[in-house]
């Protein structure tokens, strides 16, 4: 077996790769939420001084990269890879970020989980001694994911309760080897696709709950620690349907987790005030929640050990006129401040 | 700097992974050109037995991976890692099939690069110690490409002789470590996104030109070989416009590549007789060329060494109805069919 395999689908590094710096960079209504005070970058205008919303996303992955490597000194050339992924049809965002990055890129998609996904890969680039400086970066933009997945804007359409609002936000954090300061990633377990056969593109918590749930079963088993090793384990996106769901799973699985079990779609709104329904979703999502929030208290040791889900629902407006249901994805990658002995 | 890595783009394998196995599956069209010897599979009706194309897609990824894996009597189990994609909005084929699969996924898109993108990082993830066995695989469907991205088919709109022709079908190939027999991916050259203002999105192989150019220069640069090493570089699908733009810009570099520079686009269709313009497109195309032709004759030992530089034009609808150009990306994958000493 493959030296670094542990069990089905985990990666155990021997020289876990630090993550040296992150920036996230987010639009009013995110810079409103309950997280503002983590977040490096906030927007006054979703547009950012570009003529369209894709755009303006694409902006924002790009200066969430430039931001991260200037808080290195480091030059966009020295960075060896850019590992990057968003909503988009063709990864617009991320395609045009990369061409006036020109930092030798791997496109990705895996919906919401592609911030667990991109920092994965950008961990093995490290870990493997095929880099010394890796990107992973994802974005996402409420005005674009909802004219691409659901209904123009100017329609004013009703959203059911359900539903989750795509966070506008990009986030990016640079991995480097061991020898740098933590946090460190330290395992990831790679998700398989689950489908429950939910088809409501408005419920997509309800989607991706088991899939979250396969994963994080996956870690568990195939490392031999138990959530009580973690101050958080956290999922993508959720939202507050999908999290209920999810611990009602897990406690079906015998692994009840409570108090550290969150969600990303729950923590970046204020539900009462906000109106976001079910709570925030896209790709951004996870990424400025953790670019922001949990990588800044890992930093300062209020948190020891973390497990960030992130959760894609794989469907597609295509996919879901032909009458097919949702598949999902979630990845997980465990993050600690300190590395023992 | 990182020990596999020489240069600035190209990653030298210590231990160059093995493709154990690949397969190959085509519609009709592609099973009447001048490869059809070497395809496993020719389809006689592009549907697959599906309702629609993008299933049926979907399921020519699902059987290429499977028959794949057959063939070294592999059981899906056995393999650690799917690195998938395809030219379909939040990639509707590799998403539903990895869902079948239940392999763990990493979900790709280089546009028509995806197929070197995903062979690269299974080579990643062989030579780091993280896997025995990952398959890569890509696929395209004309008819899912036509209508996502130009117009419905049953409109009957004629195309522009400079437009390229998607192909349908699939490629599936399996990698393990150096141990097994080869061939064997001995170095990967990533390529950054490049743009020189094409806006024309029936020009592709125009767009794609310069980042195969900037791809091909970065891997003997960084290597210090020759093209004389090689009995054959072949980009990913330029189509006979590209190609001559191609050979043209590398003699400008200072680079005469004439005889060993072919491109798939070019070999999958017969120009004179099967009406497909400016050749061959699509992730499919360098998928089922390398995996079909190319890989047998690397096992016959007819062709010793080949630069494979699959070339994908990073548009969408979208980036093209807001008057982008093309950011194009090229991806290179030595193979070589023994290791010296």
């Amino acid at each position: 077996m493959a030296k670094k395999k542990i069990g089905k689908q985990t990666i155990q590094f021997i020289d876990p790769p630090s993550i040296i710096s992150t920036t996230s960079i987010v639009g009013p209504k995110e810079g409103k939420g309950p997280l503002s005070q983590y977040f490096d970058i906030i927007l006054d205008d979703d547009l950012y001084g570009e003529d369209s919303w894709e755009k303006a996303e694409s902006k924002m992955v790009k200066e969430a990269v430039k931001l991260a490597a200037m808080q290195k000194k480091l030059h966009l050339e020295d960075i060896d890879y850019l590992f990057a992924g968003d909503l988009l049809n063709q990864l617009m965002s991320s395609s045009f970020a990369a061409r006036d990055l020109r930092i030798p890129y791997f496109g990705l998609f895996g919906a919401c989980s592609t911030m667990a996904e991109s920092l994965s890969l950008a961990a093995i680039m490290i870990e493997g001694g095929f880099a010394d400086y890796v990107v992973a970066t994802t974005s996402s933009h409420f005005s674009s994911a909802e004219r691409q997945f659901r209904f123009p804007l100017e329609l004013g359409n009703q959203r059911p309760l359900t539903s989750q609002w795509t966070v506008t936000g990009a986030g990016a954090a640079i991995l480097a080897p061991t020898e740098e300061k933590g946090p460190y990633i330290t395992r990831i377990t790679t998700g398989r696709v689950i489908d429950y056969g939910i088809k409501d593109a408005n419920n997509m918590g309800a989607a991706m709950a088991p899939a979250a749930v396969d994963t994080i079963k996956a870690y568990f088993q195939d490392t031999g620690e138990s959530p009580n090793d973690f101050d958080l384990i956290v999922t993508g996106d959720l939202g507050r349907i999908g999290n209920e769901i999810a611990i009602d799973l897990l406690r079906k699985e015998g692994m009840p987790i409570n108090k550290t079990l969150k969600d990303c779609g729950v923590e970046i709104f204020d539900h009462a005030k906000q109106d976001t329904h079910a709570g925030g979703s896209g790709c951004g999502c996870s990424a400025v929640v953790f670019c922001g929030y949990l990588y800044k208290l890992l930093k300062k040791d209020i948190f020891k050990k973390i497990l960030l889900v992130s959760t894609g629902a794989l469907l597609s407006p295509t996919s879901i006129q032909q009458g097919e249901s949702i598949p999902s994805i979630a990845h997980a990658v465990a993050i600690e401040g300190q590395l023992k002995g």
